[in-house]
């Protein structure tokens, strides 16, 4: 039930970590979008282990094939299929987790609700799954393109632990922020962001942080009233990736410390269009955008695989102690960044769908 | 499209500020559940203008009436239609803006979106639809109540500008919050957030705030994997409320900045009963509720409507300045609570059905 | 969770036959479309009982209230909602049916499903909530005029009991079916059929029979592939009126006993349009629309309520003899007529959405 | 759009008749149900081609690969993925398809509707997609076992063209189906059906007709009031396979020409349990299942690819003529029976869950 995303750019993934193939079926992207494995391959390739030093060494190939919905280059209206076959996987490391449930990962809860487990890498509940968002995603921003050339979303590590990186959002491209390996584009704190990443992992520990994303060349008038506003599906759908626990938009939490004088947004004409020369609605104003730049951040925990021993029980209901074996990231920001930008692009468009089927 | 919400008790609302009426019809309430006008009531009294001094005084009674689904005092299974009829309502006040945008509001996407707009009290995008939120929630909260007695969803008024309320919230109760006007249930804090409001209405301005929400008593296993995790589903319907522009779980934003070994939750036994000695997961882990305090915030920007005078631009394009006029609340918090609580309430309600229709 | 229908265009009904009000909130209308309470009214008195001495001798006035959505005329792009308040209702002629179950009603499913049942005119199951199709329908048929306004939808009293009527579907109107109370557009098979249906009344028994539905202009392009085929959305929408047990399009049943090649239509050019040159497909090919005629029939069983003795049990499991009692029709199938007409118009509208969310 | 079907065990579908593979992901099957790759191999194979003489002699292997959602023998309760890939394909004898439309087949409405299609075998709208349904129905009927063991879904060929089977909807087995190349299990019209199908294979003509399914062991109170009537979506489930273009239940189109008196069905206590006397109802009454057998059929129109000469145009709007070349089925009712009772159980299998959703 919970697989599913969107309502007309509509998403079904699947797979577990160490199972057979990991993949997505998109129903309803239009038909004639140049669709192939290179472009989806390409976003694939950001969200990767073992791209550097600073992620798990894990090699994981993660080819992506394209099953259905694709012919001679183009979309075809109906269903696309991609998948991802696992390579040779080893459950192995996994052993100490077939009973005991690690802290702060779905171990428990899944076992609770469904009595029955994968824990094999973490089965389902493996951030493995975001795969099949990436996929999508790189078929989403296809269709974003072709139908505005302008648009451009750009996502980054903005803070890792403590340290807060100055970025411009007005400016910022993904060329910016692929040349760092932290993917925070600005080169000072991404120094310090390393240093801290190593740390932590020196020390078999682990740090969360926050990735901010940018959209500029934004349409107007996507988001619907009432419970569907833009911020919501946003929202939703950054709150959904594993780790992340926060999400805001345009002033978000500090901006419940400003007066309603300082944070409005006055109007001013700019030739012809309507412009606001604030943007502390972050682009979206009574849940629909008014053209300015999307801007958002979501809030990833620390990673909860951890190389110290912990306190746990057991699905038999005995205390234990555990600790992980195996490849893990001691931070997932840095390959966080296209799971942000893809989820984006999964909700602008589906708003675009929605919104070009009302108009008159 | 977006005036719809949840997949199993679904609710689809209606209405504009100053027209006929506001309402809501739910699809998907189980029968046999005891419902009546005075229960609905008292949640729309709690979220009802002209409470106290702090908010506006403007007269809304805001009487419900059952329109259907309701028998002998207990519901049928089939749709409920739960309407407010809009009382003696004065657009004279809104007459200035039914050119000219004001800034931070709806009324420019609205135009550009729709091209036709009830500018009278700001038409659909008025937090007056709010109404059939708390309408819904309160049946909601009827069905949780039914199903699981010892649940308890408590918010609550946690900052205000920049004060910050020390609360319990493994003890807070309805009762303590609703003894504050401000619905801070710390006294201290809540004389000096009085101060606050009181002074951002001298000065004709408006301030923001957050609040709190915990839920105790939950039940294991609701949220579902990947994108309708329990988070993602809460994020989603308090992001949907008005001038909602951020939302956290457990640790938050405040997480990511700590150390995976301080943030992981270690779980030990408490008698038969797998429990957690901390809660940073804020009661979700892997999208599912682990039968841990529910604990998450909303961040509400200030109020736009303000009675100084701003720039903007009208509909054909001039630029133009205008004030508000009327009855405008300096700070909407108070009244945001039992509509956090409605949201929340529909939310879980959901999730606790879908939970019921796969177990075997 | 059975009371909303549609995907973009999606309404959700409500109300009791003898609660308080019926009624239907509409979600997804585009904006700007001309819609009064005029209109609405217009078609829901084709559907009012007490048209003619053939039909129920209640008195329904069923005036309509527009409560959201339209203003000065127009939609607003959000949720319209509509309302038909119940007059003096008398429930006493049903006090019988409060333990008995009515043979062939909804009386003992209801009762088994929901263990509470308002048994006051049939409660929710009465075909009294088909006010609120007609009133969506109308409102769907506004924005397919405004979008289409070649498109034409008419649907006739096809048969009664065994008498079939000859009605040639490319010419026939709305102004030649409503000429005739039985609404069968042919003169002399209406003249039969009225006697049929007062034979029926005098022998407190009642007739069933088929309601043909053309819808001429049709747009090329709408429909599904796999499951949201025309075909098998007009299907649900026609089969989900009360007392429909059964429907065709094109060929239908007639069709199984025709060759391939008999049935095939062959594809000619018409000037630049492609055409076929007989419409055995009933205008869907591959659950599209190929732009000929629409053409398909539902069959209504004859009313369960009849006024002759039946054996029954009651709903502490004695057996028992009832007899309804009160104003019932002998014969529904002209009253169908619009409500057909309605669900049609609701699919067209819903699936001219889809396909222009998708259009590039 | 249109490749999802079900609300709570909902199935998304993929693939083109040439492409690389088929296949389906499950989303809303519950936890710890026994499902394996035999169970599903078995379902699919009785819908193969080249089962008998009778049927295309092309030879597609069907094999199904579980690629996610099921352990160690059960499922996950997190989505199923299954694939059947295509063997080596011969696109060649579709040449001639690629500019030309086939006569009733789907060719020119997915060139109206998408501007690009693959001609290749019919591409999405071969019924080869109907391999996907199959499987998704053989997990839908596990889950069905698991909860109503007493549950039993049998479908069989009742007519074709002119030929009408007398079979006894009480006691027919699957067995007794199978025995029959025809799927007719009254041998003596099987018989002369297989005639009637030889007859038109020489004639290079094709035949149509009815499948017949009844549900033995029904759960009382599947189905939902107003427009999820249990009719409706079996309508809409059945109506959307390739060629079926009608559909009734219980006495259906007959039931027109009865008068009500005869019609309605008697309750009557057998022991503590409610029954009818007579089920011209089928089985549902209000919408909802009545816990009598439910009856219906699903009518099937002549394949449309003969191996004639037609007349059509190409897609540049020039007239011609074609013929089919290759292996395709004179008649598809035989082949048709597993995927109609699939349909079946995949809308019993979702309308269970919302029930057990909604109970207190």
């Amino acid at each position: 039930m919970g697989d599913h995303f969107g309502q007309l750019f509509r998403i079904a993934t699947f797979g577990e970590s160490h199972g057979v193939a990991l993949g997505v079926v998109i129903d309803g992207c239009p038909a004639g979008i140049a669709v192939d494995e290179a472009m989806i391959q390409a976003e694939l390739d950001r969200r990767r282990p073992g791209q550097s030093k600073l992620v798990t060494p894990r090699k994981e190939a993660d080819r992506v094939s394209i099953m259905s919905g694709v012919f001679e280059g183009k979309t075809l209206g109906t269903s696309i299929a991609m998948m991802v076959f696992n390579g040779d996987v080893d459950s192995s490391k996994y052993e100490d987790f077939r009973e005991a449930f690690r802290p702060s990962h779905a171990d428990y809860t899944y076992h609770a609700k469904y009595g029955h487990r994968d824990w094999r890498g973490g089965g389902r509940a493996s951030a493995r799954e975001t795969v099949a968002r990436v996929a999508a995603g790189a078929v989403a921003q296809a269709v974003l393109r072709a139908w505005i050339p302008e648009i451009n979303i750009v996502g980054w590590v903005s803070s890792i632990a403590d340290l807060d990186a100055p970025v411009d959002a007005d400016t910022v491209t993904r060329v910016d922020v692929d040349a760092h390996i932290t993917r925070c584009p600005d080169a000072e704190t991404a120094a310090r962001m390393e240093d801290t990443i190593k740390k932590a992992r020196k020390s078999r520990d682990t740090v969360g942080g926050i990735v901010s994303c940018v959209v500029r060349g934004m349409p107007l008038g996507l988001g619907e009233p009432v419970f569907d506003k833009l911020e919501a599906d946003l929202g939703k759908a950054l709150l959904s990736i594993p780790a992340c626990k926060g999400f805001d938009i345009g002033s978000g939490f500090a901006g419940t410390r400003m007066m309603g004088s300082e944070h409005n947004d006055p109007f001013a004409m700019d030739g012809d269009r309507v412009r606001t020369t604030t943007n502390y609605s972050g682009g979206v104003q009574g849940g629909i955008s008014n053209g300015e730049h999307l801007l958002m951040r979501a809030a990833f925990k620390p990673v909860a695989t951890i190389f110290q021993s912990q306190s746990t029980v057991t699905s038999s209901g005995e205390e234990a102690t555990i600790s992980a074996k195996g490849r893990h990231d001691p931070c997932v920001l840095p390959r966080a960044v296209p799971i942000v930008e893809s989820m984006v692009s999964l909700v602008l468009c589906d708003h675009l769908m929605r919104h070009r089927a009302h108009r008159l």
